[in-house]
């Protein structure tokens, strides 16, 4: 059944969901606060994002959040998580017929300890027509998205159903969902990804190649584990799509944010501590909650914490990673 | 204490090996069977495999197997699969001191459904005086490794000791060995990180970027666990260097042989089998003895077989994967 979606936001995973969308015969539109993205994408293109000039179907589109959101049965949010606060309780308090939310940020919510699902799980409270959040987490580039190269990621939700309708208004040929209601494991893969990106991106910039950065993912893959099982989700979770699946794209690839950030710290002048490098702020937030107090071993997390926010020497925090006791794996 | 290791193969990762143990102070003896080869390697390059000029220390060579195996403490087999019945029976028949042989070779033993560890573990029987065999398996380029950017990799065998053995022979500050006692499951991982490089390969060809790649390794590690429980290997040891790791370093990079066949596997007149590309023979063999027979459900697997063996259209093959039925994950 055709559906009408508000897709909040104008970016890069904006246009892929709502290339997806539009390809299933939904009814889309996006919301969107900069006029020449919304024009652009009006005119099917979008080249603040996509400079080669693919096209995309003409969108309809508005700079007018109540226009975006009436009767919407889906509402989208594609807005990067140090904005989102204000706009979601907005449009939560705007919401009057059954309407399920859709989310694809990730991470900590702002200036809290507390995942963005969870929070926005509080949040939706205050309106008992909002049935739901449920997350899209997994590998996923925008751009292979809007080329429609085959991708598959996770709709997750603690309530199933909820994960199965969204499941089903994504899926088709080229874009194939899984539904997962562990909430708690799908939010662990999303937040290491990132940290371990940065010190992938490190990797590169200090000269060593693909079997460091290798060695790098393989070995993180435990710390995960001792992190996901610490806050109580699921081990196969991290197996998926959204934990491995999600953790090699980012962790290998210059197109992330995070990667690009640790390829460049040790050049000069450009350590500053970035709102929109998610990893950055996730490494201090664990280190302070989880290696300082309750004493987990997360000797990676606890290295990028030395070399960020100690400035530890980074060739004396890698000697000290290599010459501990050698152990059975 | 210095040890005498005798490196069988004058190829990339028999003179990745001996690099390693070089750097060690071990007293390191390289046998080859190419005069250019050997002869380069004397004056500290091996230009065949490492063209970029790379030096090295001058090794010790030789051409003549008695002077290489006398007195070894260590033999190290690193020659290519399809060669190695022959002269490993004859290793065999020359040690006359107590030795542990040392195999970095993967996949099945040529004409078997038995891998090479195995079928290692029982042509020794015939000669009390060799210890065991220990495999080093992992993400491990040899281009890397001799440029010594930071690697880690398992040894692997039933017996922890000599594991242990191997893992202090290699160890140093930029390559650290974890000792692993699961031979099946690490063979699990090495079998199948090969069929899944060619399936990596040939999505790279049909067009398709990270997304599809990455899709592709998260949804293969559920047919490897499905596999690796059939055959009895350890969960755990799928998830470590020689499951994942390995996957993940085979599987994304154009410097993997069985990823460059898929990669050229639709231009003309190239579908040859060709017998170096371990993953060929492996993808006959799991459909021959595990999906045809016995049942197992490895679905990435079976379409591999279809295009390569049954020559079925690609397109209409991966058509199938996409529209099953919509999954939990």
């Amino acid at each position: 059944m055709r559906q009408k979606i508000a897709i909040l936001g104008s970016g890069g995973m904006g246009t892929a969901c709502a290339t997806i969308l539009e390809d299933n015969n939904h009814d889309v539109i996006i919301y969107g606060i900069d006029g020449q993205e919304i024009e652009d994408l009006k005119n099917g293109r979008n080249l603040k994002y996509f400079p080669d000039n693919i096209s995309f179907p003409n969108f309809k589109t508005t700079n007018n959040l109540d226009e975006a959101v009436i009767d919407a049965d889906y509402i989208l949010f594609a807005i990067p998580t140090q904005f989102i606060e204000e706009i979601f309780k907005l449009v939560v308090s705007k919401v009057t017929k059954p309407t399920i939310f859709i989310n694809v940020a990730k991470g900590f919510w702002p200036n809290t300890a507390v995942s963005v699902y969870d929070e926005m799980n509080n949040l939706i409270k205050t309106n008992s027509k909002i049935m739901g959040v449920v997350s899209l987490i997994g590998p996923s580039f925008a751009i292979d998205i809007v080329k429609k190269n085959i991708t598959l990621v996770n709709a997750v939700a603690y309530n199933k159903n909820l994960a199965k309708k969204v499941q089903k208004l994504f899926s088709n040929q080229w874009f194939r969902v899984y539904s997962q209601n562990d909430v708690k494991g799908a939010e662990v893969g999303a937040i290491f990804k990132n940290m371990i990106a940065i010190a992938s991106g490190m990797a590169e910039a200090l000269g060593y190649s693909t079997n460091t950065q290798v060695a790098l993912i393989s070995r993180s893959i435990k710390e995960i584990l001792t992190f996901n099982k610490y806050v109580g989700g699921k081990k196969a979770t991290i197996f998926g799509l959204s934990g491995i699946g999600d953790l090699i794209l980012t962790a290998l690839s210059p197109k992330s944010r995070n990667y690009t950030f640790g390829k460049n710290y040790f050049l000069k002048n450009n350590q500053e501590k970035n709102m929109t490098v998610e990893g950055l702020k996730s490494i201090e937030i664990i280190y302070e909650n989880y290696i300082k107090n309750k004493k987990l071993e997360l000797p990676i997390i606890e290295a990028l914490y030395k070399i960020i926010y100690k400035k530890d020497k980074v060739k004396e925090v890698i000697k000290s990673l290599m010459i501990r006791p050698l152990k059975h794996e």
